[in-house]
C-alpha cells in the first residue's frame, strides 16, 4: 500500500467527516473521541440498549471495545453488531483483555462470531480469540505475547471470521487470511499511555467508513496512527506529553510527512 | 453586559467556590470537572438514584447532560431535577444529540419540562427540542445546523420552558424569549476537542450558582469560556494542546484580558 | 524512611510491572491508568461483578475508589475486597466524598470493614469514616477539613481497621495507629486538577504490590507522587499543563531528584 493510497483515504475522512459510533470502555472514551475528531471524523459514544440499533443505522462505522465490560454492555454490543450487519455498516471489534477472565473470553468470542469487518488486539488477545493456545490467559490488558508470535493465530482467526485481523505491537501486522501487511511505524513510549490501542481501533473504524476493503482500511489506519505516534514521541519527554502531541499530530499530518515516514510492507 | 459585570461574577465563583453537582456523560466527566476546578468552582460527579436527591440539596447548582444516556441515568436526572426545583437549586440541561434517536429525543423533552434554569445545545439539538422541524434528526452529537438558524426555535423554547436558552456555535446566542445576546468569542479549533460544549454547560452551571438571572449567568459564562478558548487556540498547534491550554486559560484569566477580548452584544 | 528505601520500591515497580486491578470512578479512570503506566505498573480497570473475583486473583494489588458510586459497583467492590483478602492480594480504599450522603457513608463504612491494607482520603473523608465528628458531612468531594485536624481520627481508624491510614492535604499524614509519617511534598496547584487524590491512591496500590508493609508502601508512594507533583507544578502555568507534566514527571523521576526533594519524616 502506497503513501498516496493512504493519503487519499485520510483526505476522504477529513472531507466527509463520517459518523463513527463507538460502544467503548470508560477509560478511553475521551481519548477515542478526541483521536477521531483530530483525524477529521465525527465520533459519538452511544451505549444504551434502547438506542444503539437506531444509532448504528445512521452511522458510517461502528467500533466495539470490551474494555470495561458489564452485562448490559454485552447486550448493547450484540444488538449493535447484529444491526450493523443488517444495514451494511462495517464494524470493528477490540477484544480488550480477552484472555483475562472466563467472562471476558466468552464475551469476546461471542462478538467475534457476529461478523466484524476487523478485529484488532495485542498478541495475547488475538491468541486467546483464535484459541491457539491453552495458556492464552493474558496478563491483564497488556500483552505478554509479541505480535509476531500471534501471526499464525491471526491468519486462522481471519479465515474463520472473514474479518481482517490486526495484531498491534512493536510491529503491527494485518492479515485477511491471505495477505499479510507489516507496519513498522509507532514508538515504544506509546505503550505508556493508556488506551492508545483503543484509539488505534477507533481510527480503523473511521477508515472503514471510507474504504470497504477492510484489509486496506486497517493498514492505512495503523500507518497513519503509527506515523502520528512517532512524530508525537519525538517531541515528548514522557507519556503525558505524548498523549497531547499525538492528537496534534493526527490533526496536522500532511502528505509529505506521511510519505517520508511510512514503513508498511505487504506480502 | 459589560466586562466589569462578567468579571464580578467570575470573581464571585473564585471566592465562594460553589459546589456544582454534575450528572453528566462518561466522555466528558474528567474535562467538565477540570473546567470547573480551573474556573474556581468545586465540582462533584454524582449519578446514583440512591443519592442524587441528597446531593443536589447540598449543592449550589446542578448540571444535567444526557451524552451517554442509559435508563437508570434518566431516572437519576429526573429525581435530581425535581429535587433541585423543590429546594431552589438552579439547574442547566445539555440535551446532547437530542435528535439522534427517539429514546434520546424523549429523554431530552421530558427533562426540558422539569423547569431547568438554562438549556444549552447546538443548533440541531435546540431545533429538535423546540420541535421546530420535522427533519430535526441531528447528525450524531455534532451540529448540522448553524446557531443562527435555530434562534427562532430557541426563542420559542425559552418562552415555553421559562428557561434561558443558549445555542452555541460559530457565534453563541442566548435568549430568554425577549432578550437576545450574541457572543462572538471562541475559535473553530474548539470543535475538534470532544466535549467542549459540555464543558461550557458545566461552566454555565457555576455561574448560575452565583447569579440567579439565568440569562445574565449564561451570557457571562459563554463569554468567559469563549475568551479562554481563543486564548488557548492562539497558542495551540492542534486540538490536543488546545484542551490543555484551555484549562490553563480559564485558571489564569484576568480582568484586563477579558475586557480586551469580550465581544458580546445584547439586543 | 530514606530516599534510598523509597527508590528501591519504585525500581521494583518499574522492573516487575505489577498488575494493579482498579475498581474506580468514571471521572479518573483515564488519569489513574496513566499515572500507573507512567510509574511503571500495569493497570487494569475491571468492575463487573461477573469477573472482579477472577481478575483480582491474578492481580498484585487492588484499588477501590467509590467516586461515582452505583449499586452494582458497591457489590463489585465488596466481592473484590473479600476475594482479595482470601487470596492475599493487598488492597486500598479511597472513600471519595464519604460524608456527602448517607448512601456514600454506608458504602464507605461497609468497605472499610473488609480488611483494606490502606485507606486514603482527605481530612473530611477520614473524619467521616472514623465517626469522630457529628458534623462530618463533607463539602462534596473536596475537603473542608485540614489534614492535621483529622490525624487523631486517622489513628483511631487505623487501630480499628488494622489498615494504614493516609490523610492527604497541604501536608500528607500516614499512620498505622502507632507510627505517624508526615510528607511535605506536593504543590497547592494539584488541588485544581480533578482526581489527583485518586491517582495518589492508585499509586499507593502499585507500591503495595511490591512492599507488604502497608505503612512503608504508603509513605513511599505519597513521597514519589508529591515530588512528581511539585516538579510538574514548577513548569506549569495552570492546571491543564500540570496534569500533563505530572505524568511526565512520574515517568522521568530519578534517584537524585527524589533524594534532593524528599521531605518526609516519621515519628
Amino acid at each position: 500500500m502506497t503513501a498516496d493510497q493512504i493519503w487519499r483515504l485520510l483526505s476522504a475522512i477529513r472531507e466527509r467527516r463520517p459518523l463513527v459510533h463507538n460502544i467503548t470502555n470508560f477509560v478511553v472514551m475521551n481519548n477515542s473521541a478526541n483521536a477521531l475528531l483530530a483525524l477529521g471524523a465525527s465520533p459519538a459514544m452511544i451505549h444504551a440498549c434502547d438506542e444503539v440499533e437506531d444509532f448504528v443505522a445512521i452511522s458510517q462505522a461502528l467500533v466495539i471495545n470490551i474494555g470495561t465490560l458489564y452485562s448490559e454492555q454485552i447486550a448493547a454490543c450484540k444488538l449493535a453488531a447484529i444491526k450493523a450487519k443488517a444495514v451494511g455498516v462495517p464494524w470493528i471489534l477490540d477484544p480488550v483483555g480477552a484472555g483475562a477472565t472466563p467472562y471476558r473470553r466468552a464475551a469476546a468470542s461471542a462478538l467475534a462470531r457476529l461478523a466484524p469487518s476487523v478485529i484488532r488486539g495485542n498478541g495475547s488477545e488475538i491468541l486467546t480469540l483464535a484459541e491457539q493456545t491453552q495458556s492464552g490467559q493474558g496478563k491483564g490488558v497488556d500483552s505478554s505475547h509479541g505480535s509476531e508470535t500471534a501471526l499464525d493465530a491471526a491468519r486462522q482467526l481471519a479465515t474463520d471470521t472473514e474479518a481482517a485481523v490486526a495484531i498491534t505491537g512493536a510491529v503491527d501486522y494485518v492479515t485477511d487470511g491471505r495477505r499479510v501487511a507489516a507496519i513498522e511505524n509507532g514508538h515504544p513510549l506509546m505503550t505508556r499511555v493508556t488506551g492508545l490501542g483503543c484509539s488505534a481501533t477507533a481510527v480503523i473504524g473511521a477508515f472503514l467508513a471510507v474504504e470497504r476493503d477492510a484489509f486496506a482500511a486497517t493498514v492505512a489506519a495503523l500507518a497513519v496512527f503509527g506515523v502520528a505516534g512517532e512524530i508525537a514521541a519525538a517531541r515528548s519527554p514522557g507519556p503525558g506529553s505524548l498523549q497531547v502531541a499525538l492528537l496534534d499530530a493526527l490533526y496536522l499530518l500532511d502528505e509529505a510527512t506521511l510519505a517520508a515516514r511510512l514503513r508498511a510492507t505487504i506480502r
